[in-house]
């Protein structure tokens, strides 16, 4: 096992890798900006570093200062977290070149689902369910006419380099196709320097559905069941819950080997997730693999019982999985609400600022991810993340009861935050009674807009 | 169900108390001296009642002021927590003489058990094993020497309105008994007003082990696995866990058993605890029954996911239990630790005052049942908890290793706290092997004392 971890991350997630660490008997070396000199993962560690100024591309995204830092401090592994450097291919190999254990999956992998439209050809010879299209990217020799018209209106452009809703056109109609496939590449031209687009089906009113997969160096890869996170905004998703309101046991285990196949698609080491849509007629398709541990990974620990941080590590430092496929037992329901520092009624605007108070909620059920405190300033910088807020109980009922509790009693004075949104959603019928797709937001104004005067 | 519940109680039992009655949609009133303006339970209830000055007796413990303030708020029912008037049969009485249900047992079974040598001989013949002893009171017509002969030396007096460790005395030898039962009974007077007094054999170098049960009006009675709570300090408790590291399947389903026997004995209701003493020969006897909620229920919640609060709201308005024997498994592993404002250096000196920062841990496996914030005053005028700090896991090895984390995470700012004590017994060698006594903490000295200059 190893003795020290570089955690190349800030925030809720260096806490929570710390946390692991603490856990499992092994050093942390924290690195932070300038701006995060005070932040709570500094603290906790056992050495910090400052690796450069505010901006993240002269400090958490600086692999020449990470990799110096982790050298320097005789850091066996890098802990990448989600975002920042955790999806990048080039940063792993630099890792690897240096003697350095990446707590991830191979460069390989990294570039194979990280690029869209070989993840999906991937994906259709491995036998997973794809959306139909392209079949590769689309250029000055498609007829994209025709393609489209085989696929059936509406269908989807989007970037194979493409993330976060970045470079996603859907065309309803012939008339709009050139069009959206023209805007896309622009998109994606000057958001990721890759012009490249395929197309794809538009799957109408689908839910979000993931699988959380495990995979060691040894073979083995299991999956511990799926995450529905239809609740987005800007394909940014707020809410998430396991099980998921609409899976039956049939395609629930359909999915899951599915995800496992994917994995072994791609010789899988680490914790990834496999992100499928759901139509209404239960018929599901690949729609990326994240090849890291995401924000969302708690409620599949509250349900499964699994540490997934620790299984990260002890994946990456070689040993075997520490569960099998037949222990894992997906047990009550859990619920996750990020919490922002935005204004809801302000169309989500940040809401950057100082604590003056902060008091998480507690007891029974209730976890709290969060590296706030009172007295710290949350910066304009990074992410506004104020908390992840996860709640279990032995239904969706009771969950949904304790999370509304723990939201009235979350204080975080000084600074507005998503709350008020999240304690209107929990209030909806729809979402009440499980019955929502990733449109939800569209459809429904949860909050109303205060006037602009 | 109620519509609204009166919380008779303060500090941490009183934000339980009130987080179940939000997640069960039920409406509360808090009540507070004058030192508890501030209190959190007063911040979180839906309504909040001065009921006297700083000291409990004319506040907390003032039954007039706790009546009168239910029926002037229409409260259908009182919930005493624990400690104050939680076990105090003629508050019960009084609360229905008012129409106001009491969560808890009938007065006649807080009498019943509350009465220790009625208890014992309840229990004795309830076949549930008793330690051998006085079967009785013993007086001016009780040859003492012959009975304590017959019992074997060392032997027990102790008051039958004892708790809390007073009105006790050992007996090594027949020269110490006169004495000790003279102690006993002059301690028992001063103390509870009644100097009836027993005898029992000392059980030697025993285990605290403790069954928790849940009976409803319907006559269903079940238990819901053991508690070990053998680390005590001047019969306090400061770690708790479930399941015990002493126990194998056979003696807990016996105990289990025998804890059920013992509820059905005085037709209970409610939840309960039966404490026993286990001694190195895997015998167990009969202790005590509290006939309450206890400070250390949340180590059950967490192992067996049901929520014990919202079972004794239930159980008092009249519903069948939520769950059957056959569905109670324990999973995992469950301890907390008592964190009180104390100087574990200083003799566990309380060490009330004002706290700078607050920063409960958090993260996978962590709950922290408290009513501290950020610039919260702690009154010298009643106990000395911060906070219960409770940690599941898979195993007792992953537990530790969790509270340990935990435990150094935990900012307590401006006041001593016992989490250096509890951070050096989780290292001590015996305590980590599971083999340990009630008599652990006189027997290892786990803090060196500062001296005093």
């Amino acid at each position: 096992m190893f003795k020290r971890i570089l955690i190349a991350n800030r925030g809720e997630i260096a806490v929570r890798i710390i946390r692991a660490c603490q856990e499992l008997g092994i050093e942390t070396v924290a690195v932070y900006s300038e701006a995060d000199k005070d932040a709570l993962h500094v603290h906790m560690a056992d050495e910090a570093y400052c690796v450069g100024p505010y901006a993240s591309s002269e400090s958490y995204l600086k692999m020449t200062n990470l990799i110096s830092t982790a050298l320097k401090t005789g850091a066996e592994a890098v802990h990448p977290g989600y975002g920042f450097l955790a999806e990048n291919a080039e940063f792993a190999e630099i890792c690897a070149d240096h003697d350095i254990t990446f707590i991830g999956p191979s460069p390989e992998a990294i570039r194979r689902m990280g690029t869209k439209d070989v993840a999906r050809e991937t994906m259709r010879e491995a036998g997973v369910p794809v959306v139909p299209g392209s079949n590769g990217l689309i250029d000055e020799n498609t007829d994209v006419h025709a393609l489209a018209e085989d696929i059936g209106y509406p269908v989807m452009i989007k970037a194979t380099a493409g993330g976060g809703g970045k470079g996603m056109r859907a065309a309803q109609t012939a008339a709009d196709l050139d069009k959206c496939i023209q805007m896309a590449r622009q998109e994606a031209e000057s958001s990721f320097g890759d012009a490249g687009v395929y197309m794809e089906k538009l799957v109408v009113e689908p839910r979000h559905i993931e699988i959380q997969v495990m995979a060691d160096s040894h073979g083995n890869v299991i999956h511990l069941g799926e995450r529905d996170c239809s609740i987005q905004r800007r394909h940014q998703k707020l809410v998430e819950e396991a099980p998921s309101p609409a899976l039956d046991e049939e395609t629930r285990e359909a999915m899951g080997e599915a995800a496992v196949q994917a994995a072994k698609a791609v010789d899988y080491c680490g914790a990834g997730t496999v992100e499928f849509l759901l139509d209404a007629h239960k018929k599901f398709y690949f729609m990326e693999m994240n090849t890291r541990i995401q924000v969302e990974h708690p409620v599949t620990e509250e349900v499964t019982g699994v540490d997934l941080i620790k299984e990260q590590i002890y994946a990456a430092a070689g040993h075997e999985l520490q569960v099998k496929q037949e222990e894992i037992e997906i047990e009550g329901w859990a619920m996750e609400c990020r919490i922002n520092a935005e204004s809801p009624a302000k169309n989500f605007r940040p809401s950057p600022g100082k604590l003056d108070l902060y008091l998480p909620p507690g007891g029974l059920g209730v976890r709290v991810d969060s590296s706030m405190y009172t007295g710290f300033k949350i910066s304009p910088y990074y992410d506004s993340m104020v908390a992840k807020l996860i709640v279990r109980g032995k239904n969706r009922e009771e969950v949904i009861a304790r999370m509304k509790r723990a939201l009235r009693e979350f204080v975080v004075d000084g600074v507005d935050t998503t709350i008020p949104f999240h304690l209107k959603l929990l209030e909806h019928e729809d979402f009440v009674s499980g019955n929502f797709t990733t449109n939800f937001l569209d459809t429904y104004s949860i909050m109303e807009e205060e006037s602009s005067v």
